[in-house]
């Protein structure tokens, strides 16, 4: 029995997460759990789940929590978090949103957890120190985005000397369709409009910006340890093929399938193995009858030509790109700021950002609260 | 230095195969070939690659190269073959057209001498027999066909309990754009027009009436002991994505890349690495932007209905369809009978089979040369 660590149960993957090990209870137990302020949803998990640790965002939920559930240990806050990390379990499936996600995952890495990081936030702000710690602790980081488990998948048979470099699909998002003077104006409800896949609205948005793709782009980059000339994306419009990589001799290797989340997400729990998916969806290359793949227009999406830009740059450069799109996307979501205001402030928060010398975690974590001040600033005073 | 022994030189595989061991010299050295009559080519490769032993269809040409060629052991005919592969080298690719590849292949596992396979028919024959002499020798067998190495490739992370199913694409051959109606009278200049491979006239032949993919699947079930209602094939026009396979998950792994036949030969040469390939062919999905994908018809293809028929029922049944392919093919090249009585002698051939107890190899190559004889009767008295 593998006893999972759940960080973001209420959300999308954690959903979808909690699927897998309902499931498959013969094989995993949901031990602890966070979320955020979704209590009535929580509620129904931890009668379902049962689980012995759970953590929430406000001290006043956890009091209700307490009350309702004695036997339950129950933690609040970013801390809550951290301890949350610490109790006993085989496996922590980090699916928050946000850098939030870093300290927890640092905490796991040390205690030697195996983690499946749906956090890309956690791999953008702080790779460079999370994978050689996790390199040293012998723990297996699993990807469980769709673009990072398909080239998780397809390398387990390759050897590192025979990659060339790795191609992630990109769908475009709800905006492909869309030229730049289309872009004013565009309302969250479209935004929020994903053409293949059900997803939350943080990395719904992020994927009509493509900073979704930037992210995963700097993610790829740590998680496979390769450079950023030999990371491609092309577009995809149909989200089937989920990732590929090219061999020294020009093959290429995907992995493709349905749209569902689950896949990756049990590929994460069941590491190395591959067992059936409960209720698997049909998917059918011949029903499909016809995919597409075009270049990426980087005039089009120029975050994600800014992501590449900060990620070469390295250093807190991704922090503060980040950070910044964290801070403008909830801003976009309470319709304080237009979409496009989102890439401007974006532009702004990197083009200020002067790089700092011995870079440390903390000082890394100082750099993400710092910008997410500037920027909230920015926002209220419509200075961007 | 690995020495290689190539069976079929001069053909479309031995001439990709010569640009590999040529391209990668300091790996590779060819010091055995075979070919047929073209002594021409032949002379060509003798004076560029100065292999030890040469095996050749006839005792006139055999004669002929002995006196131009002193130096080198020449044998002849299908025994010259079996003398061939017994001489000293690491590595046999046997890429002869036919069941006549069968006895060598046998020699060379007896000797445990590691095999990349190009000549299918020997597997669609004899498969029952080469399989388990392969594993109890201990040989390597190395697919070469462009399918069946797609699927080897991505199976090599891949545990066998993870497996559940391949898909062999297929283009559909020279003729995929006609109704069977439109197949009366069509010429053999028609017929060896295929639309993405340039093969040999036997393989583009058995392209157009898909008895080439019914021989793929026959070959993948005892390559890699798949059941057949574990393989399917799917219609792929543009003939990039090689073949797929598909896990317990549901996830699909498949091997793409160029039309290029050096990619699969180099990697059966290089096993289990990937090399850079000289020359590579230009590749590019978004250049590409559209792959197709269809479900076969089994009615305008009733030779891969057939193919899964004999497959199923086993036995001597494939080396009958086998052979009949092969006459009747040769037959339609030399203008004898009509395009769609390659169809009428396999059926009549397989039709009128009784299944043979006890079967041995002996009995197999029997069978066979019995097949050949009977077809070759039916064809000089016009009766099919």
């Amino acid at each position: 029995m593998k006893k999972i660590c759940l960080l973001g149960a209420t959300g999308s993957i954690g959903t979808s997460t909690l699927d897998v090990i309902k499931n498959n209870s013969d094989k995993f137990q949901l031990v602890a759990m966070s979320f955020g302020k979704n209590i009535e949803k929580a509620q129904k998990i931890i009668e379902d789940f049962s689980p012995k640790y759970v953590s929430v965002q406000t001290e006043e939920l956890a009091e209700t929590l307490k009350n309702k559930y004695p036997q339950i240990d129950v933690f609040y806050g970013n801390e809550g978090l951290n301890q949350l990390v610490q109790t006993d379990y085989n496996l922590l499936l980090n699916a928050v949103m946000g850098s939030v996600g870093l300290i927890p995952t640092m905490t796991a890495i040390e205690l030697g957890r195996d983690i499946a990081i749906a956090n890309k936030e956690t791999l953008v702000v702080a790779g460079d120190f999370i994978m050689p710690a996790a390199k040293k602790a012998g723990v297996n980081l699993l990807p469980v985005d769709s673009e990072h488990s398909a080239i998780f998948q397809v390398l387990q048979g390759v050897k590192e000397t025979d990659l060339r470099d790795i191609t992630i699909t990109a769908s475009g998002g709800s905006f492909r369709d869309k030229k730049r003077s289309e872009l004013v104006g565009v309302s969250v409800g479209d935004a929020l409009n994903h053409p293949n896949w059900s997803m939350g609205a943080k990395i719904t948005i992020d994927s009509a910006t493509m900073v979704n793709k930037g992210l995963e782009v700097i993610e790829a980059h740590h998680l496979f340890q390769v450079d950023y000339d030999d990371i491609n994306v092309i577009m995809h419009r149909e989200s089937v093929v989920h990732s590929l990589i090219t061999l020294k001799d020009g093959a290429m290797y995907a992995e493709l399938g349905a749209s569902d989340m689950r896949q990756p997400i049990q590929f994460a729990l069941t590491y190395p193995d591959h067992i059936p998916l409960v209720n698997e969806k049909e998917f059918s290359l011949a029903k499909l009858a016809t995919i597409h793949f075009e270049e990426v227009n980087y005039e089009r999406f120029p975050m994600l030509a800014l992501a590449f830009k900060v990620g070469r740059l390295g250093g807190s450069f991704p922090a503060v790109f980040n950070a910044a799109n964290e801070v403008a996307v909830a801003a976009f979501l309470q319709e304080k700021i237009e979409f496009l205001d989102i890439e401007k402030i974006i532009e702004k928060a990197v083009g200020n950002h002067v790089e700092v010398n011995d870079l440390s975690l903390e000082k890394l974590i100082f750099i993400d609260s710092e910008t997410r001040n500037k920027v909230e600033n920015w926002i209220s005073d419509k200075n961007f």
